[in-house]
């Protein structure tokens, strides 16, 4: 067991640190990492929890192979959508491979082997294997790290009603998991807001450092991520606080060079951002919208034949959104169909809008397709209807702003969505009262996928009738490793890791002060008990100091620690390492009471 | 469950066919399978096993990373010298990564970081993980794949005794994990021949389909792979069986045109293929040897600078070997001390050697070395001894062969070795008995690696007397796919897989003949009463006619088969899978039956 003084400089956060110090873990490579002995029994049994609430709930595990042919990627159509995060090798024979990032692909190829009948439904299937996704920047230990142990399910259905009804037992399935692992988690429904369609649902726990941001609600309990949150729709206003009302005058240029950002025209217009339209353009990647009949469309290159979905490798939109409102990529990247969307660089602004970055306007756009955010305008019954006016923009033009105007009249867009990023202080789409923040970080994500794959790889079933049909299909994920870490980030103190019993490497530590005579006799005497009552015990027999002995048994997180003094004997010292609580206890009774403290707190754990 | 009633085409061997078949595993890509669930149980069972074993000598379980970095396989030089084999993978950052063929890189890395003193030692480490190699033909299902998964360990030592000592336990625990697993194995050793030096043992099982060819002495025991077999020599005589006598003759050149081969040599010549010696061209690969005083050993590039142990990437040698043997070219590689030696191209061997192949001899070569097989010369006590005299060999020049070639008068190689094939027929080098031979596969290996690797990664300790010293190294490894293929092989009928209890997927099936009634009510109280015991049951619910059932169950393998039938109540019948033995039994007493059985099976193979 190696267990470290310092605080190694690279780790920044609790977990990190204390996942090397403790010797749970060592970095082999840039986001590479090794378990050594003592860590990797608490990684398997968080390993073992999630597959004992696999199995309760029919699901049955499977092995994939961590390398897999490019060919099903190919046919998914992700080959080409996955991006640079996906690593790809070439083996001597010139043959396409995957470090697998997900599975998706995989289980879909051999369920489409295996199945015939609707009598063969609902598939439910599991495996707890190795991933790898190439970080651009590694960090914090194993919470972000290249190559993770994932658990993946994939679930086929013959009917959406069999898919929501095994969405469900997952969903109550992925609360006794944390709840044993000792997690709190917030599960973050994806459905309930704007987004709608198909049900989805991330199971977060809070971190400074967390990769999300969330969007709660206090008093329904609504809560998303950030980039899906949703909020109800404000009634713009004028600076004075006034419904802003529809305008008869023309658009009137104003120069305005120097007046870029909306605080400045804010200042320069006397005006309420609320009034303003912002304008940005965005380099959209692997649209699978049809741009067909977008201004601009036909100019971007379509990618349609072969295997995969048609899509257009780049494309560029811009993006209309209230003054005082910020695009959020992601929902834009969702909206879009893309894999991912960036502002486009100043030679590309200009190209596509005719001005620069700050004077980007939406009137007269021809060379790209315009998205108006839900606050500038929407679609009802077929109709545009504006919910700004008498808006100031930029003027299409360098070095100018237009007055006046109109949504609707001056332009119509493309299409409209909601792009918003959604902001504590905004209301409750549920039931208006005003959302909070906070970060998190994704430990499950549980998704009502669909047909995407079943339909791009050829997947049938024949039903009752003899029909054949495609079957819809649910993924589920827990990544391994960071639910570790997230056990330390949440349970530890300044001395150490404080282990939940059903994770600890070992429940109890039996630590002699000096491992000889009466000492060596108690110890071993308990020990002996308690490993015959199936208590997993480490026994620490070095010859070091006690304090040596002590602080090391607080860093390592074991919950119970039994230590045998001579001065105490016939009683030794029972220390709870989250309570600090100690007592004096007969050696003769140790091992009964250590084994009832171990069930009680398991008990509590699994109840 | 997924059995097939037809046999896949692809697949040629058993283990193969009946993977498939009983739905142990489906083939995913080329040489990449995935397993079933009913398959996944078995592979669990393995790598249990092999587990239990390990843990039991003390090894410590860890878990390296699949994908590591390329840094550390330069560091010790395999980056250049491990060949093709070896899947490498460029990420977006341009960092080089290997998907882990073996991990002796990695884990002396890991070890080099925490070895501080001789106190540690010996460190013995293990896991249990995914191994890629890039087979050029994958076959046999996952007998031969390209990802596999791989029982490898590694223990570090201060010294020979303690390398020795824990060499002895695996090749013990080895033995045990293959008695467990119901196989039969056959421990071939390489350190009783005449490779010497360093300790090695792989473990084979007899298949027709094996990768190597092992050399069995059936009077003292002796086995070798023929990759590193040695014999007895034997004394060159003439085609009258007389010793060959030194000649004082010159070498007379004699036109040959067309007599190209051994044998057409010893119909031209009326002389004994014995009397000849063969010269061949090879190209060689990453030989670490020192050639700058070889001829011809200055034209090869050598790589030094920089990583790794300086080699010539490319060079050739002409190896000369008596006219009746064959030279083998995994002993020849080894004795090179290079990656990979294959025949020279035709136009190379002119090259190098000045005639064609068929014509090549060893008098006058200078622009490579050359190595003579024992067969031909050897060093004594510093001075050349030649073992042929009066010799036929090729002229050198096309179309002319040489006679009265005197070795050591005509020609001094640049060092000698032993390079010949060993066969069936040949002498013991133990004990002078003849060899017979057969094919095998190989399930584990276990080596004494010595220095290589923490010297080229500079891996030290200090030792008593706080002096730096460098620790010697194990290697061990069991492939588990392997060795679940050849439980297959070795336990199966016309029927299907008749599985080891210690491995069976399920110990126990129970068939209703219907599921209703009666019938149902009896097998459901055995099920119940078997798995409250501990024991695997699958219980055959299906509504299906019981010839299909029974054959379903045939060959999924279940060791014991018990058939609930109307007509036989209040028994039940049991039949072993393995003898065929069919017993009536008294329904109330077919739980604990069943369970005295799967007891005793189990107690059988552990015992």
């Amino acid at each position: 067991m190696s267990t470290l003084r310092e605080v190694p400089a690279e780790a920044v956060i609790a977990s990190h640190q204390l996942m090397l110090r403790a010797g749970v873990m060592r970095k082999l490579g840039n986001g590479l990492f090794v378990y050594l002995p003592f860590g990797l029994r608490a990684f398997r049994k968080v390993e073992n929890i999630i597959r004992q609430e696999m199995d309760a709930i029919g699901a049955l595990e499977y092995k994939q192979p961590v390398v897999v042919p490019g060919d099903i990627w190919k046919e998914s159509g992700r080959w080409e959508t996955m991006g640079d995060g996906m690593l790809k090798a070439r083996n001597r024979l010139d043959q396409d491979l995957v470090v697998s990032p997900t599975a998706e692909e995989a289980f879909t190829a051999v369920i489409r082997d295996e199945l015939n009948s609707y009598k063969q439904l609902p598939i439910v299937a599991y495996q707890i294997n190795t991933k790898f996704r190439d970080e651009i920047r590694p960090r914090y230990g194993v919470m972000r790290g290249r190559e993770f142990t994932m658990k993946d399910a994939y679930s086929f259905h013959a009917t959406q009603e069999s898919l929501d009804e095994t969405y469900d037992k997952f969903a109550i399935a992925y609360r006794k998991v944390f709840k044993r692992l000792g997690l709190k988690v917030i599960p973050v429904r994806a459905d309930s807001g704007a987004m709608g369609g198909n049900g989805s649902e991330e199971f977060m726990v809070e971190s400074v450092i967390g990769d999300d941001t969330l969007i709660l609600c206090p008093k329904c309990g609504y809560s998303a991520n950030t980039e899906k949150a949703a909020c109800q729709p404000d009634v713009a206003t004028d600076k004075n606080g006034n419904p802003q009302v529809e305008t008869n005058l023309q658009i009137e240029k104003v120069a305005c060079a120097g007046v870029e950002t909306i605080a400045q025209m804010e200042e320069f217009f006397k005006m309420s951002a609320k009034q303003f339209i912002k304008v940005l353009i965005y380099k959209v990647y692997n649209s699978e919208l049809d741009l067909s009949s977008a201004p601009g469309g036909n100019t971007f290159k379509k990618v349609s034949g072969g295997e995969g979905v048609p899509h257009y490798p780049e494309s560029f939109f811009a993006v209309a959104i209230r003054g005082d409102l910020d695009v959020n990529e992601a929902k834009l990247a969702s909206v879009l169909k893309a894999s991912e969307v960036e502002l486009a660089c100043e030679d590309d602004v200009i190209a596509y809008s005719g001005a620069p970055h700050g004077f980007v306007g939406p009137v007269g756009l021809t060379k790209l397709p315009l998205l108006a955010d839900e606050s500038v305008m929407v679609q009802k019954d077929g109709k545009w209807v504006a919910n700004l006016h008498d808006t100031v923009t930029g003027g299409g033009v360098a070095d100018f702003d237009n007055l006046h105007v109109e949504p609707g009249r001056d332009f119509v867009p493309f299409m409209a969505a909601d792009v918003r990023t959604v902001v504590a202080g905004d209301k409750c789409c549920n039931c208006g009262a005003e959302y909070y923040s906070t970060k998190g970080n994704e430990l499950g994500h549980i998704f009502k996928l669909g047909y995407k794959y079943t339909k791009s790889m050829n997947v049938t079933f024949l039903d009752e009738n003899g029909k054949q049909q495609i079957p819809t299909m649910g993924c589920y994920g827990i990544g391994v490793d960071r639910a570790l870490a997230s056990i330390i980030e949440e349970h530890h103190d300044d001395n150490g890791i404080i282990w939940p019993m059903s994770v600890a490497p070992y429940q109890v530590a039996v630590v002699p002060v000096k491992y000889a005579g009466a000492m060596k006799e108690a110890a071993d005497k308990i020990y002996d008990e308690l490993t015959k009552a199936g208590v997993e015990v480490l026994l620490d027999d070095r010859d070091e100091r006690p304090g040596v002995k002590f602080k090391d048994i607080d860093l390592l997180g074991i919950p119970l620690r039994i230590v045998v003094g001579e001065k105490n004997l016939p009683n030794v010292e029972f220390k709870n390492r989250k309570t600090g609580d100690m007592q004096l206890v007969p050696a003769e009774e140790a091992g009964a009471k250590a084994k009832a403290f171990v069930d009680a707190e398991l008990a509590a754990l699994n109840g």
